[in-house]
C-alpha cells in the first residue's frame, strides 16, 4: 500500500501509543498531533520519540468540573471514555499535568493554538486519515468534530475507538454527510469494539445463523493505574448502581473508595459496548445477542481473566456449535487497542481511496456474512 | 449490500455446499452452475434443492488416468485438490457417478454442454462472482481457467478455495491482466487458506512482529468419507513418503492399504498450504514463520483434534505472547470451507465494485497489517 500519512486528535494515552505503535508499521508516516492547547505537524514525519519524550509526565487530560463554562467544539466533560473498549485513557482523573506549558505545547514540533482541530482541518487535503483519540468527552463530541472536518471540506478517513453503542447511531445520522463529502468513517476501533467485533464477524463465518456473541475481557492495570484513572472512572459508569452523570460526578476519594469496596477488583456485566450494534449493522447477529462483560483489576499487572470472544452459532448441516479467540494474556491493553486501531485506519484507507464514503463498523471491513 | 450474482464451477462437493450455503445468504443469488458435462443457468435464481437432489449420487468427480488424452481447458487429472484445505472436494475415487445422465445434466434446469465454462463466460457480464470450485485438475487449471475469462472479456470476481502455495504465485503473475480486465481474483478462500489465514492476520493486530503461525487442523471425514476420497488422495500426497505425483498413481487399495497402516488417523506435518505466501504478501510475517499441519480421521466424525491457529508476536510494549483462535469441534469441514468463501466472495465484489482488481489473499481482505 502506498503512504499514509494520519493526524491524531488528543495525545493522551491512545494518542500517544497510537503515535508510538505507528513507528513499527510500514507506510504510516504521523504528521500532525493536536490538544486543546496546541498543534503539532510536520509533513515530513513527527519525531515521535521527541514529542512523547517532551509531553511524558505532561499530558493534558484533566477533567473540567461539571459547572465550568465550556463552548463550541472545545472538549467538556469527562462523559464517554473513547478508549477501544478495555480503557486506554489517560483523562480523567487530572494526572500527569505539570511543568510550563500544558500538554503537546511541551514539544518543540508544537505550538499553542486556538483552535487546533482547525488547524488539522485546514490542512487536512495532506491528511490521509485523522485518528480522533479524544477521550472523556461528552458522547457526541466525536460526531460533532466529524462535523467540523466535512463543513471544512474534508475527504479522507476518520477513525475512533470509541465504545457506547449510542454514538454509532449518532454517526450513521451523519452517513449522507460522509458521502457527499468523502469521508469513510471508521467507528469502534479499537479492542472492544474492534479486534474483538472483528474476530467474532469472523469467528461466525463457520454459521449460518449466529445466537450468541460473548465477549469477556480481563484488564490488569496496576502499572497503567495512573494513566488511566479517565478510564476506571468510565468503567465504574458501567456498574449497576451508576451511569454515566453520576460517575462523572464521582470524587477522586470516592473513586477510590469503590476500588476500595472491590478489592480493586472490578467485574462487569452486559456493558454498553458497541459490539452489540457494529455485529448488528453488518448483518451478523441481532445486537440482544451480543453480551459484554469483563474484569477489571487496578492492583494487578496480571489480567484478572483472559479476554476471550466466543460465537455460537448453527451451521448449515445442523450442528450447533461455539468458535473461540483468545488474546495472550500478556498482551497489554494498549497494544490491544492501538494495533487494531492503526490495522482499521489503514483499510480505511483503501476503501476511501477506491471510493467508498459513509460510516463502517470493523466487521464492515471483514469478510460479509 | 445490494444483491449479488453467482456462479458455481463444479458441482462436487464444494460446489453443492456452497450452493446449499447461498441458500441461507441474504443478497447471494446462485445463477449458473457446470460441470464438464454441462451446464444450468437462471438468471432468477437456480433451484438449488431440485439441483442437489437430482444430482445426488450422481456427481461427475471421476479422476482419468494419467495416460488418458485431454487436451484444451478441459480437466484433466487429479492433481492438486482445491478443496480449502481441509478437504471438501468429492473428487478422486470414481465414487457417486450412476444414472444416465452424469453430472450436473442429471438437474432439469441443466442442458449438456461441450464447453460449459464458455458458456459461462459468455453470460459473464450478469454474473457478479464466479466460484471456482474444480477439485483435483492439474495445478494450473484454475490460473488457466482465469485466463480464458480475462480473454473472455469477464470483468467481476473470481474465487478459489485452494490450497497450494504454488498456485499463489501463477496467479500473481496475471495480476496485470486481471486489472486490465477488470477482475478481482480472491484466492485461497476456504477453510486453511482462508478462515484460518483470516483468524492469524486478525490475531497479529495486537503485535508489531509476528514472529510464529502454527495452523493446526482436524477434521473427522467418516461419514463423508466417500465423498471426500479425492481430497484424501490429495492429503496423501502430503505425506513425507508421496508426493503429487505419487499419490495421484496410487489404486484405491493403495490408498486403502495406507489409511489401514495409520489406522484410519493420518498425521500431517509442514504441509504446502499458501497460508503461508498469503501471510506474507499482506505484510503479516515471513512466509517461513507459517506452519500448517493436521490430524485427518477417517473413520471416526469426531475430529481428532481441535482445530487452532496460534499466532506468537511481540507487543509494541515488548511483551511476547500468543492470541489464539480456535473452532468449534462441531463444525464441519464443509461449513469451515463454505461460509468463509461466501464471505471472502461477498468482500471480493464489494472490492470490484469500488473498482479495486488484481489478486486478493483472504488476509489482504482483513484491516492492514
Amino acid at each position: 500500500m502506498d503512504e499514509i500519512t494520519f493526524a491524531v486528535l488528543g495525545t493522551g494515552g491512545i494518542g500517544r501509543r497510537a503515535l508510538e505503535v505507528s513507528q513499527h508499521k510500514d507506510a504510516l508516516t504521523p504528521v500532525a498531533a493536536c490538544d486543546r492547547h496546541g498543534v503539532a505537524v510536520d509533513f515530513d514525519g513527527l519525531d515521535v520519540d521527541e514529542l512523547l519524550a517532551a509531553t511524558e509526565g505532561n499530558i493534558d487530560s484533566e477533567p473540567r468540573s461539571g459547572s465550568e463554562e465550556s463552548s463550541g467544539d472545545e472538549p467538556r466533560d469527562s462523559e464517554v471514555a473513547t478508549d477501544g473498549g478495555t480503557g486506554a485513557t489517560t483523562a480523567g482523573g487530572g494526572v500527569k499535568q505539570h511543568g510550563e506549558d500544558r500538554g503537546v505545547v511541551a514539544s518543540s514540533q508544537a505550538r499553542p493554538s486556538e483552535d487546533a482541530i482547525q488547524e488539522i482541518i485546514d490542512r487536512g487535503d495532506r491528511i490521509d486519515a485523522v485518528l480522533l483519540a479524544l477521550p472523556n468527552y461528552e458522547h457526541d463530541f466525536i460526531p460533532r468534530t466529524a462535523d467540523r472536518f466535512a463543513e471544512g471540506g474534508y475527504s479522507g478517513v476518520m477513525i475512533d475507538v470509541l465504545k457506547r453503542s449510542r454514538v454509532i447511531d449518532m454517526l450513521d445520522d451523519r452517513s449522507d454527510e460522509f458521502e457527499e463529502n468523502g469521508i469513510t468513517f471508521i467507528c469502534g476501533a479499537g479492542a472492544t469494539p474492534g479486534l474483538l467485533t472483528g474476530a467474532a464477524a469472523l469467528a461466525a463465518q463457520s454459521f449460518v445463523e449466529v445466537t450468541d456473541v460473548d465477549i469477556h475481557w480481563g484488564v490488569g492495570l496496576k502499572s497503567g493505574y495512573e494513566d488511566n484513572r479517565g478510564t476506571v472512572r468510565e468503567d465504574i459508569a458501567h456498574l449497576p448502581e451508576y451511569d454515566i452523570e453520576t460517575a462523572r460526578d464521582l470524587s477522586e476519594a470516592e473513586i477510590e473508595a469503590i476500588i476500595d469496596d472491590h478489592d480493586g477488583v472490578i467485574e462487569f456485566e452486559d456493558m454498553e459496548h458497541a459490539d452489540d450494534v457494529l455485529l448488528e449493522r453488518a448483518g451478523v447477529c441481532d445486537a440482544d445477542d451480543v453480551t459484554v462483560g469483563g474484569v477489571l483489576d487496578v492492583r494487578n499487572d496480571e489480567k484478572p481473566t483472559t479476554t476471550t470472544v466466543r460465537v455460537t452459532g448453527r451451521t448449515f448441516d445442523g450442528e450447533t456449535a461455539t468458535n473461540t479467540f483468545q488474546l495472550g494474556d500478556e498482551t497489554s491493553m494498549e497494544a490491544n487497542v492501538n494495533g487494531p486501531a492503526l490495522g482499521y485506519l489503514k483499510a480505511g484507507v483503501r476503501r476511501n481511496r477506491a471510493g467508498e464514503y459513509g460510516v463502517f463498523g470493523p466487521a464492515d471491513l471483514l469478510p460479509g456474512f
